[in-house]
């Protein structure tokens, strides 16, 4: 496909990516790592692009994260294959594609938090010949899956028992504390849920089994988990696009990704109305923010058009305009896209497809 | 493909469709505009799926209206060419794609509401040889698009004069009151925004120009548009699948979709966490419900969880049992997802790929 010269050439609405932004996020994150035991193994969710991951990969990163079996399917089909799914994988039909990766290379570990959980993976993974990594999943505090470091210890001891299955080490996500706009608050908390994440690393090495991988950690948090001694690796994912959200918490990565729209229509004042809907961007933190027209805001979307209010001196935008926003929130924008265009200034370098887009499993 | 036998062999998050509720809703509204002058010309934002919009087609819906050019390339691939997009199709690259459909014998008819989109459509239309179809898209209380009836007589005026584009009729959606619960309040709003319409007509007409379509409608004001004298056809989508808000109107159509989910974790108790998160059901019109567990609700939802809150006696749920949900904003929800489980009680009927899915342009 012959890619458009500059970004006036793209349909939109499109989403853009800053190319000297996103690698520079990348490499202050492996420069973060560089000297430290403890290594990042960027959450895919984020992006679902191949290419950001192989970017990120090349910078140093341990491995990739998943939320899911589909992502996980793209990127072994891309020929990465050191996976963490931070999650649950529950059912015979999601477990069978699980053995499809492993039976193809793929070192695939799973999260488990429960004896039904691990009894099934453990039946179906050595009926089928393969061997599969799990970690036990510690609940650091966020109301969400994972249990108490004393039940941990039950879970590691029946994994050790569990044919096919071996135990590779602990995870616990801070999932309630890695958006906290209070800085104090947000690394006192963090280190009351590493503390526990720890605590569990403990009780079941005194029990007589060895815990490789502790994973844990936030772009929110990254710089506690990453120097807690115990921890071994991060899950960050959002620090390589970001959004509004994570850059009130003045953590020094830039927002490399915006939304371009067209203004459609502005026939009814106070409005200006652009084609960059809920079906484009996501609002369930926020409505995404106008760059560049002080006097003039988001203020609503429908499925398929922005409502921008101009409170001020009306900005000098005519129907045919094009204007960006910044996402609110970054995973579940890109989640709605189907590419992203990567951009040097107003040039276009590449179009990446979001490859692990909209897949519901 | 093969099918799977029943709603237990499909992996999850899914989304099931109960093709008799489906159909039954079809019918009804076919039913209703039996004996009208109007006709229903379903909006296919709702459910994307070409399957979908024949089942209509057959009911003897006019045509389709759609919300972007990338809707109507899917359905123009699959034969369906009677097309409204009730939107402003603005930008060289979007009209370019429009001329693709027009040079294909697609009828394809769009909104405007501004003297420079009529300039840039008959400009570019004209020079590629094709005829447009075009409406005036009128306000009728939306802060949205549209103009007020005076100001669409100088658009109709303009549109007679250009190259290119021929003046169909014109539009006007009551979005700001389809979705109000007080019937009395929806139904007296509905009547003022098609008197506003029916106004703007009358102007034109006045003005010596023809108009044949008169569009507007939506689920919740269906009756009352499509029996409002002058109005020709009536946009409404969501009354196929149906969701929880629009099921508090008593309209009489059936929620004909439910989100298909395992349970992953029981850990954290009081919480129940199942693999349907907001990256599989939208959230900006409220939770999605969980069926048939009184004393449980859902509370929250991760991107990739749903946070299931027990209040009462609890469920009597193990980890791997299924649970369903009715989603809150249907739209938004099929967007998000690949394919539709076409369901008769238990059994799998058919897979429907949302081929429309998903498109940002």
């Amino acid at each position: 496909m012959k890619l458009p010269g500059t970004k006036y050439d793209i349909d939109t609405p499109s989403l853009l990516v800053d190319y000297r932004k996103l690698t520079g996020n990348i490499q202050k994150m492996a420069a973060f790592f560089q000297d430290k035991s403890a290594k990042v193994r960027p959450h895919f969710k984020t992006n679902k692009t191949v290419e950001i991951a192989r970017l990120q990969l090349k910078a140093g990163a341990r491995g990739i994260t998943c939320a899911k079996v589909g992502e996980a399917e793209v990127l072994v089909k891309a020929g990465i294959k050191d996976l963490l799914i931070a999650n649950e994988i529950v059912g015979g039909i999601k477990i069978r594609r699980l053995i499809r990766l492993l039976k193809k290379g793929a070192e695939v570990k799973v999260a488990v938090d429960s004896e039904e959980n691990i009894r099934e993976l453990s039946d179906l993974v050595s009926r089928a010949g393969v061997r599969l990594g799990v970690l036990v999943e510690i609940n650091v505090g966020l109301p969400r899956c994972g249990v108490s470091p004393e039940k941990g210890v039950e879970l590691a001891r029946l994994i050790e028992q569990s044919p096919g299955l071996t135990l590779r080490g602990i995870m616990g996500y801070e999932g309630h504390i890695v958006l906290s706009e209070d800085k104090k608050l947000r690394e006192e908390e963090c280190r009351k849920s590493m503390t526990k994440l720890i605590r569990a690393k403990e009780l079941i090495e005194q029990d007589g089994h060895q815990v490789g991988i502790v994973s844990g950690g936030g772009t929110g948090t990254y710089y506690i988990t990453g120097t807690f001694s115990g921890v071994t690796e991060v899950q960050a994912g959002s620090y390589c696009l970001m959004d509004l959200r994570y850059d009130k918490l003045g953590l020094g990565f830039e927002k490399a990704l915006t939304i371009r729209s067209t203004v459609i229509s502005k026939s009814f004042a106070p409005f200006i109305i652009t084609d960059a809907g809920e079906k484009t961007m996501s609002i369930e933190f926020g409505m995404p923010e106008l760059i560049g027209h002080p006097g003039a805001r988001l203020v609503m979307l429908s499925e398929e058009h922005g409502h921008i209010l101009v409170e001020g001196k009306p900005p000098e935008l005519k129907v045919g305009d094009q204007v960006e926003f910044y996402p609110s929130h970054i995973c579940t924008t890109v989640n709605l896209n189907n590419r992203l265009w990567v951009l040097d200034g107003e040039k276009v370098l590449d179009r990446w497809e979001i490859a692990a887009r909209g897949m519901s499993q």
